[in-house]
């Protein structure tokens, strides 16, 4: 026989609090936070409700905005992508990623972004602004470029909030089209939105250009 | 002489009412609902603050709502445009007058949609979804269709986003660029986001077919 088995293993601090936060995303995942008690992260994760406050002494907004920030970890890792090939398959991967993100945390992912949540403070929004920032980012360095001028910047940060947008309403049709049209729909309107702003900018104008080459590599 | 100078005059309940959410918005729209007090919506509107109360016997909460569903009347007047002549420029006319509204009502419109306010709750978000389903109403009727398919109605509410995302990025850049230009790149897109589902729906591709056409009249 094995010591001990798993369940009666004794967690260090930091594996307890990974296993708190797991078990709490698990739930704010599928339900609204309004929904979800502190008991019920206790016996999700199989502890004691003192315990939880021992580790979370500020209670459910606490392990909410803690859960958030592990959730918007993860979703920035949907954003890693390498630099190499063409551009318009790297952002499709991407999006693949970040829908199937959407689709295993529907609940909390509408309740989270449709506002006027409890929950909701000016911290929960500065994460999910970090993430914001991050993915434009992420964009700017995949079509190699430095310094996006005002256009650009305007271009790819409503596209951002556009595939937001996409994906509230897709949870709301309750998951209709099939999530690989979704997406090959907003690596489209990603192209479509750029194009609109090459006539007016002469940054975009080269990149739509650069983008046009690629598809033919 | 007149027999009372309308600083003096008795207001009726209404009037009164209205004096007071006129001088609460004029204050919510350019500073943060944390920065006004009751005493500055007093100040303002030339009254005590117990009359404040004895209206809003909520308080500041009370308030910010009436003055926001005030806003979104307001808001809402300017999707009003005539159902005739060629379809983009009735959609820019919209547009030119909600710009207005957005650069009228610039720290409360970014204070508002950026969430994490401490005025914000479950009733301040309906009455904005309340303007974003006016606006794609109004939208749908313009086009001539009664029952929008889910492709065009996720195309229509996308694009609506955008043009709230936009509108809160251009604030956020001093507003820049020109008014103009953003208003005429948001109809641009409008087209070019439709333009890239009519590839996938009939019911869109029709109406592109009929915009193009309308440009030509």
């Amino acid at each position: 026989m094995t010591p001990a088995t798993p369940a009666y293993r004794r967690l260090s601090v930091e594996e307890r609090r990974s296993q708190l936060l797991t078990a709490a995303l698990s739930l704010f995942a599928h339900r609204a936070p309004e929904e979800v008690s502190l008991d019920d992260v206790a016996e999700a994760a199989g502890v004691s409700r003192p315990l939880v406050y021992r580790y979370f002494p500020g209670g459910k907004q606490q392990l909410y905005e803690a859960a958030l920030r592990s959730a918007a970890e993860v979703l920035q890792q949907c954003f890693d992508e390498p630099h190499s090939g063409p551009l318009l398959p790297r952002l499709s991967r991407v999006l693949e990623r970040y829908l199937a993100f959407v689709d295993g945390h529907d609940t909390g992912f509408s309740a989270l972004l449709q506002g006027g949540s409890v929950v909701e403070t000016s911290r929960t929004t500065a994460i999910v602004d970090g993430v914001r920032r991050s993915a434009a980012e992420h964009i700017y360095r995949h079509l190699g470029i430095a310094e996006p001028g005002p256009r650009l910047r305007m271009t790819v940060r409503t596209w951002i909030t556009a595939v937001e947008a996409a994906s509230l309403i897709w949870l709301d049709e309750g998951k209709q089209p099939p999530v690989e049209e979704l997406r090959e729909w907003l690596v489209e309107q990603f192209v479509a939105v750029l194009t609109v702003t090459a006539g007016r900018d002469a940054q975009t104008a080269a990149l739509v250009g650069t983008l046009a080459g690629d598809g033919r590599d």
